[in-house]
């Protein structure tokens, strides 16, 4: 079964560096399943942005929203949503990143799940970096790949 | 009253995109405060790499230790922190980034303060990119100064 990850992400990379990063962990994830990185446009309020988000959405798919106010996990967490759905036969997954202007509760009701890594606010560029390593580690975990830094 | 902030990282940055997103980080940290990054080499032990660590803690700074056991804590907090020991007349802080085997119980024990951003495990090199970010966040939040992306 081919996994098929995609990440939704309101707003662009502009800097070299974030874009350097997410293209190593998008080399790193192409031996576990096959990612789209779709870049939304910044609009003016969170809820013209939330109807780009749904109109991406598939059904069938996972979908899991980067929320601060969603469920705190740890990356072991992560792995486990990959591996539980994987074994109830879900392959597709779709993770959304939201704008500076924060997620319409349109959108908020829509995804299987929304998770929060922490209670710290980071610039939307940088967390699309987080996002892609942290997707990344949860493949190493589950497939039990020693990867520590 | 100038303030002083050292940032002491376990191990190394390797790759091209953290040196440039650390060294952005670096300069926009400049107008707030003088910034110096010290790094310490990766050991067999925590607890070897905890030495190192602890001979450069001076007294009389605020040591703060990004740990996984630390209180949680929101970007609104790391500013409360700085604000609070400026007031106070503390105007020398310390950061510390552990290596990937962990961080020994006397550097726990030493420090002024154990602060977690969340229950994710992230690479060194990634962690002191966010670990610099967190920082300039905190001075632009006490400083009313916009920053949102």
């Amino acid at each position: 079964m081919a996994v098929k990850i995609q990440l939704l992400a309101v707003g662009k990379l502009k800097e070299k560096y974030w874009t350097d990063a997410c293209k190593e962990y998008a080399k790193r994830l192409s031996r576990f399943c096959t990612l789209e990185i779709t870049e939304l446009p910044e609009e003016r309020t969170a809820d013209a942005e939330g109807q780009n988000i749904l109109k991406k959405l598939k059904s069938g798919c996972c979908s899991v929203l980067f929320d601060l106010q969603g469920e705190a996990v740890s990356s072991e967490d992560i792995a486990e949503l990959f591996s539980k759905k994987l074994i109830g036969g879900t392959s597709e997954f779709v993770f959304i990143i939201g704008g500076s202007e924060g997620v319409s509760d349109a959108v908020k009701n829509a995804v299987s799940k929304r998770i929060s890594l922490g209670k710290v606010t980071y610039p939307h560029q940088l967390m699309r970096v987080i996002a892609l390593e942290q997707i990344y580690r949860a493949m190493t975990i589950n497939n039990n790949i020693t990867y520590h830094k």
